[in-house]
């Protein structure tokens, strides 16, 4: 309602002790806030007038310096600016590669410091949330820990931007009420990340959900960016989809490369190599200019 | 396998009893025929390398002559050549308006003769097939209707061209398989449409399933045609989602419009009045172009 | 609301043109008749207060003449009334064993002429409905046909009964809307039979709707049936589900059985043999027992 | 393989860097240990062959002193011997009641004192796992929780007890994955909770997951236990499930019960009241025996 409204400068001294609002979806809401937020990933702001679409990209585990180099070495050379790469991986087996922790986050450090890249990388548990916090620009909060009230609620407590992820069994409310914790925490450098649902279909890995993105486009506020990656699980279908998302109208799209896929570590099959990528990346410019956007 | 392939002039003898093949997704598989088939719809052809990307669009239902002579007027002026409308709507509840029936029929045909459109109309159960291949120019198999043998294998006895949408419990596999009992009982005239699968997500109608289209772009040599319509409900979300099928690079879209929405007897939340499909229609075109398909 | 619970009387001469009542599930709904319903399967009552629950068995298609007696032998030897077997398969691939049509129908007769049993079989689409109508004792609609109007309202102009299943991708309250359609049109007769619903959970064939079940027998007042065999998809599970159906409180069960599982020409993998099938019905009467049914 | 037999003696000296074997779901599979295990809760043994059926009861959350004793009472009065109460409430939504945390914990350590209860409390996040760990008898790693590896891990370096229920959207095989965290790091005391997954159908909370329980009981040597209440959601359904769930062998049952449902603080709808309770336990006993359980 319009009481809603008027409390903006309550959100300041907002603790988890006096929540503002009574109801749920609130400062997420266009009802609260009309127009969308503008966040940040590194140098680049997104939402708002903006028409900026971020291109985040890099493989999905940091496997080794050389890897991660590489990577790097890909999107200077295109001109990108963020920089994503997986330490702590929420790997559902415990027989499976659990990522390189906190060398790994060390790795991605390097690479800001030489490339001046944003980095995003994912809290797996609140175990290491404060390594996170330190070592990211873009504190990327993954499907599987979406609902991890000790991550949520140490991001409230930071200013860096962070990414939640839908869980691929979340409804759009409750992946709007996890924003919620954050930005009722008093950190609004939000945004929100579709990467696909889990349905009967098994012929893909996930089910991107583009209606659920027009959904958050009309309802909530916040910024949205996409990972068609994670969604489809295989290369063959990740170009075609993300020119898909692009057409959209979204903030950002989340793409894994990887400098020679067959070998990763995880996520081997929905990995693009390098040329992919490059070739990709051409389709996306007309298409994101046709819908008034522009690939940064 | 191999075999497969050497067995094309059998299918013309192909009977009910003598089923060519005995797994399943052969003739529809692209190891069976490595290029998209073309098909017509009316006197357009997509698939194969015409890079075509034909806009099906009218109301869910033939309400009146007034009001289908409105959208032919409209389709007109924009250059359409393919007209939409029910007439034996597959409503789930019997409480529902069910259509005009042979009445909707031939008012379809009807403006065929004045306009020249190609009639695309759904088939409801099997008691109705034959007035519907009689009157149709493209006989469409509904959601609803899409296991439904009575159905299918009287599509698979005229050279029509059969639309079958995927039902929103169906799994790929099982979509192309009911597309096989068309081809292997005689009709090679066949176009897949993806509209929208069921899945938890309820604050959207249907879930439309991209990553779906993309396997079966991969997998199978049918055209594929999307329905953004159903698969939102909402007109807010139709516009951004037909702009994302046709950068995928599909061989139609099927877009619902309505004189006026709010009075429609059906699916009124989800068709576009005539002022926004006009826009959206001219966003698609430089899309459609940045991805080597064109608008027809 | 109360207006509906006046107009039984008109109830008799509904017709197609005329629907009686303005809005979804009424004829079916406990607002309406607060009592569940009484309906035949042959000669056994169940619904109402008769505390009965039918178990009706037998293989999930005839395939001879040989075969269908073995299973009547069975049937027989336990008491059984309620012989299943399906005729014309919907099968969802064109390249499989498709049932044996009129022929096998004219079997299930001459097993009800022997035996007494009340036969039940399935009807695939409209175009062999009156085949169904003439040979069958209790009508099935099917999983893929619960949509079908011809089949549906076909249905509602006989007074036998109605066995109607819930489509793997329908929600309760379209499951209800099928039944509505049969029961507006005339014939109150009619039975719900949970099969099974289709989710991401894969390890199993379907997933068995026990809470929905709980939802039916709350809102409805239709005598429900459940069917373990297609929901669990493997013979292991079947025994131990059924027993859980049973003590949920239910009208009946439908459970396959094969003299010869290995071999059976569709569903294999699911159907009891005997030995199996017979240990199981001893298991199910006490449990019927303690929750004041009887197994019939 | 054979291979993995060999091995127990291993299993002593896991450490997460050295995990002993190379697949999934190894130590939980009968292909290791083809009995099912021994697990105690509390005084009672589960699993092997103690034919025991536990009752895990007692309100959704701990709000009061007052309140978790009259619950206390109620266990008492009917022999029952374990206690449930969450003190950190997964909440979906910031804005809803969030758990009395640690004094909680410290009402439920008093109910034990007194009355002799195994404690069961749920673990939200990793940032109390040990707070957890010291007050539970058995440590609840929720359906929100049940991927979050702070909390797996932390419970694999104990020896009490861990009752990890199935996240919503969680398969069968990821749901084994996650006990074999815990039991692969060196804690063999685990039981797995069905507790309903999400499906399209919205009539009910969730849909609880029988044929999975089949599955799991087929091939894991875990005990089971189901939770009725929050798959339900509506305590209409409650008992009749709880039934089924009996009827199926079960080594136990998670109901929530409060002492006046209609001002809990959370699951409101859900909660049995004490008489309701009362009269659902004495149904079960003559179910349990009858496929030779004892509940207790």
């Amino acid at each position: 309602g319009s009481g809603v409204k008027e409390v903006p400068a309550a959100l300041e001294s907002v603790t988890e002790a006096h929540w503002v609002f009574p109801n749920d979806m609130q400062l997420a809401s266009r009802n609260y806030r009309p127009e969308t937020r503008e966040v940040k990933i590194g140098d680049v702001t997104v939402g708002g007038k903006t028409g900026n679409t971020i291109l985040i990209s890099g493989p999905c585990s940091v496997e080794s310096e050389e890897q991660i180099r590489q990577s790097s070495e890909l999107l200077k050379s295109l001109g990108l600016t963020a920089l994503r790469g997986g330490c702590y991986k929420p790997r559902t087996s415990p027989y499976s590669f659990q990522g390189l922790g906190l060398e790994g986050l060390k790795l991605l450090a390097k690479m800001r410091e030489e490339y001046g890249f944003a980095v995003v990388t994912e809290a797996r548990d609140a175990t290491h949330i404060d390594e996170i916090i330190e070592y990211a620009d873009v504190i990327q909060v993954g499907a599987k820990a979406m609902y991890d009230q000790g991550i949520l609620r140490a991001c409230a407590k930071t200013q860096k931007t962070v990414l939640i992820k839908r869980g691929f069994g979340t409804t759009l409310q409750e992946f709007v009420q996890a924003a919620e914790f954050v930005l009722s925490g008093g950190n609004e450098n939000v945004v929100l990340c579709e990467r696909g649902i889990r349905t009967f279909e098994t012929g893909t890995r996930f089910t991107l959900d583009l209606c659920g993105v027009e959904w958050l486009k009309h309802y909530t506020n916040l910024p949205v960016i996409l990972d068609p990656s994670h969604a489809m699980g295989y290369a063959y279908g990740v170009a075609g989809l993300s020119r898909a998302c692009i057409a959209l109208g979204v903030d950002g799209l989340l793409v894994e490369v990887h400098p020679n896929p067959k070998v990763a570590k995880s996520d081997a099959s929905q990995q693009l190599n390098h040329e992919e990528f490059k070739q990709l990346l051409q389709t996306l410019h007309p298409i994101a200019a046709s819908v008034g956007y522009k690939m940064v």
